[in-house]
């Protein structure tokens, strides 16, 4: 074990503590009433990398959130990478479902518990320790680092590719990794080589022009919960299938290494809906099935739906409006404008008379990702990960969307690997999101090593 | 203008601060976070009937929410009214399409704004009044006066007719006026001889055991928003008539009288749509399609509508559950419980694999109701609205339910006439609910003429 990785470990102690205290701090992106945690969050890595070593700090702004931008340069002629992350986090909804606050980060059996802890505030700090790391131990980095990390990634990036252009010759680098993403099982070391892309949208109905007393008025008067929940209900067939027309137009055959990889995964579905709390629903036949909806299929999810009184006891309302959101993950070929015309369409085709109907697509979205499986970093990166934990990771594709890898490969020209510790089982969107202290000290040793061997010719 | 109506337009002033202090109160019958409201309402209504006079007042206790009982005897050979009415409210949500707070009541245009006020506060406070300006003026009433006033009529009224029964006794009367109601037009005077009964559910709709992250687990995972807008998307037909199999079982033809004041009312659908800004369904052709189907044909109204993330933005998650709250409004020969069961059966039959259901009914429902027509104290009714409105009132039939009608004709053996001064459109159940002053003017004249009269022999 190098100098570099006995620091680590012998300083673990005080990693956590910088991990809670980055975990304390509300960074939601996506909602106003946070928007001073995410300054406070821009500002706390901002110090944090300052106080690692790095000379070169800045907060970076864009139409948003602002990002967070470091460097440091080994020397000129050396490789650079550009580590990627986010300091944002998803809503802590619903609050009454965590054991321990959202954003009181606490331990327990080995594992942290908190928002953002996984996704994706703990795999970000591991490479701003391991280069701390270096320059304490090693007086210097093995090669050139920059990092970019963004307070948008959880609404959707809509700033990131104008600072990717903006900044593109500060940006210039051989090779992304990013902290983000996850690997896909706690058993099973696997590499992210493709993700689906994604677009959200609100729908909102609206019916007559103000809350109306549903025993006076019912009848006469148009609910639009009814005729959101007609419009919803006709988007999905009886098995889930989504029957919007228009919506896969353009959607291409799925990749044939992706095919590969899941017969190699030998999935069982069985044990995948025990762990979700759910029975195996019957299209769904086996782990193969499973793993093509999940990573070669499109989806439209129904991410949250309001109307009308939603509190205790009841309310005999006929309410104004109701609405939706919606969120599609996209496979190759589709584009978000498409599937937000299709959706669009499919309401306003549906819509009953003595209602209206908006549609708004959030933020850009993106379309789907795939790496270049001859990258030679992405077999060292698949080499440190084998040694560490005992077998070959598999190349594995992703349901959820990281639509940097395709930002960096068109602004910057350069590929981007997924080296992130977080796991897919670490509840991150959900209450009692966890980072596992094991990845953590697992993930301080694999950044070493990745960073020590891409300083070599070899790459 | 006898002595006691001079008395109480003398004392308008001071009649107006006890309705603002009354509807200061926030006595949401619904919410339990409301429930210190609930106690303090009954003893701010007890404490003023001690006030105005009543010997016997006395807060008598239900398995739910206190009722509140008062009662003066003149004579025990004079006839008995007794007075109905509720201090309860609906809840004031959504509160920031308020103009001045549910809380806060405000006159603006001769209107008093708050929650409660119109239903049934304001109307209830006017035969306290009118009893106190009896004893202040003659030094006794025309004839004895009980009041019973409930504190549960938003939430279904629960423990009301157990309460009748506990108390049959202590409650015996000639005759009940409801002070709750509510006249049908600001321009034409109506009294009420015919309600729809209600049945309110909640169906909660259960998926995976936790929230899921959709991109992660999109295509696998089984969504209950989604399930629950096909299932509820399946109860109406595209123009919004119920199709629920066996919901209209046992619906008797409708009461040729109301079909008869559905004529006489000359009801203009336009202004109707217009009123609740909406525009005209194809379906309502005229005033007497819109009255037939407010009046005479029964409803599935969804009244709320939950599940996932509802805040500002996004969030990409399959929540664990989803909800939604309905209410139905009956017919002569439905029943609550056979409605509900049709719609859990609805549900049940529905329900993809994959998913659990429930289905509760929130208290007891009530059957419609009609009042007997040849009721000699309705004719004494009618007459003091026609003098003091300048016409005959028309004979109604209420899309809103009010199953206190029943109740009594159960309990006590007698009728109960609804004699309230509140207006349809004065958005009780809705944000800026409001009561009329000239509504409340008219109304103390209007009690204190009527109580006398009740008083002759003639009746």
């Amino acid at each position: 074990m190098s100098a570099v990785e006995d620091y680590l470990l012998a300083h673990i102690e005080e990693g956590i503590e910088d991990l809670k205290a980055f975990c304390r701090i509300p960074s939601v992106s996506t909602d106003p009433a946070f928007h001073g945690g995410i300054r406070e969050a821009a500002a706390f890595l901002a110090d944090r990398l300052r106080r690692a070593g790095f000379p070169t700090v800045e907060v970076l702004e864009t139409a948003g959130h602002p990002a967070v931008f470091a460097e440091l340069i080994r020397d000129p002629a050396a490789p650079t990478v550009l580590v990627y992350g986010h300091y944002d986090v998803q809503p802590p909804d619903p609050l009454d479902k965590w054991l321990t606050p959202a954003f009181e980060p606490t331990i327990r059996d080995d594992r942290i518990y908190g928002r953002g802890v996984s996704d994706d505030k703990g795999p970000l700090l591991i490479p701003v320790l391991v280069a701390e790391a270096y320059l304490k131990t090693e007086g210097r980095l093995p090669l050139n680092i920059k990092f970019l990390v963004e307070g948008e990634e959880e609404s959707g990036s809509p700033n990131f590719e104008p600072l990717l252009a903006t900044h593109r010759d500060r940006l210039a680098c051989d090779l992304v990794l990013s902290a983000d993403g996850a690997m896909w099982r706690p058993d099973l070391p696997s590499v992210t080589v493709a993700s689906r892309g994604q677009v959200a949208l609100e729908v909102t109905v609206t019916g007559p022009s103000k809350d109306l007393h549903s025993g006076r008025h019912g009848g006469s008067a148009q609910n639009p919960i009814r005729a959101l929940v007609q419009m919803l209900g006709a988007m999905h067939d009886a098995e889930g299938r989504v029957i919007v027309a228009g919506f896969k137009d353009g959607a291409k055959p799925p990749d044939p290494r992706i095919i590969a990889a899941i017969e190699a995964a030998q999935f069982d579905a069985e044990t995948y809906y025990r762990s979700i709390g759910s029975p195996k629903p019957d299209p769904i036949t086996d782990g193969r099935e499973l793993l093509t909806r999940q990573w070669l299929e499109p989806t439209l999810e129904f991410n949250g739906i309001s109307g009308g009184y939603q509190g205790a006891g009841g309310k005999t309302v006929i309410p104004s409006t109701a609405s939706a959101k919606i969120s599609c993950r996209l496979v190759a070929g589709q584009t978000p404008a498409e599937v937000t015309a299709a959706i669009a369409s499919h309401l306003e085709a549906r819509l009953p008379k003595g209602f209206a109907v908006s549609v708004m697509q959030r933020g850009p979205g993106s379309q789907a990702f795939f790496i270049d499986p001859d990258l030679p970093a992405l077999a060292q990166a698949e080499a440190v990960l084998g040694e560490l934990l005992g077998q070959k990771p598999l190349r594995v594709a992703m349901g959820a969307t990281i639509p940097i890898g395709a930002a960096f490969r068109k602004h910057l020209e350069v590929e981007a690997i997924f080296f992130s510790f977080s796991t897919a089982d670490e509840d991150y969107h959900a209450p009692n999101e966890f980072f596992r202290l094991s990845s953590f000290r697992t993930g301080l040793v694999a950044w070493a090593r990745l960073l020590d061997r891409l300083a070599k010719p070899a790459h």
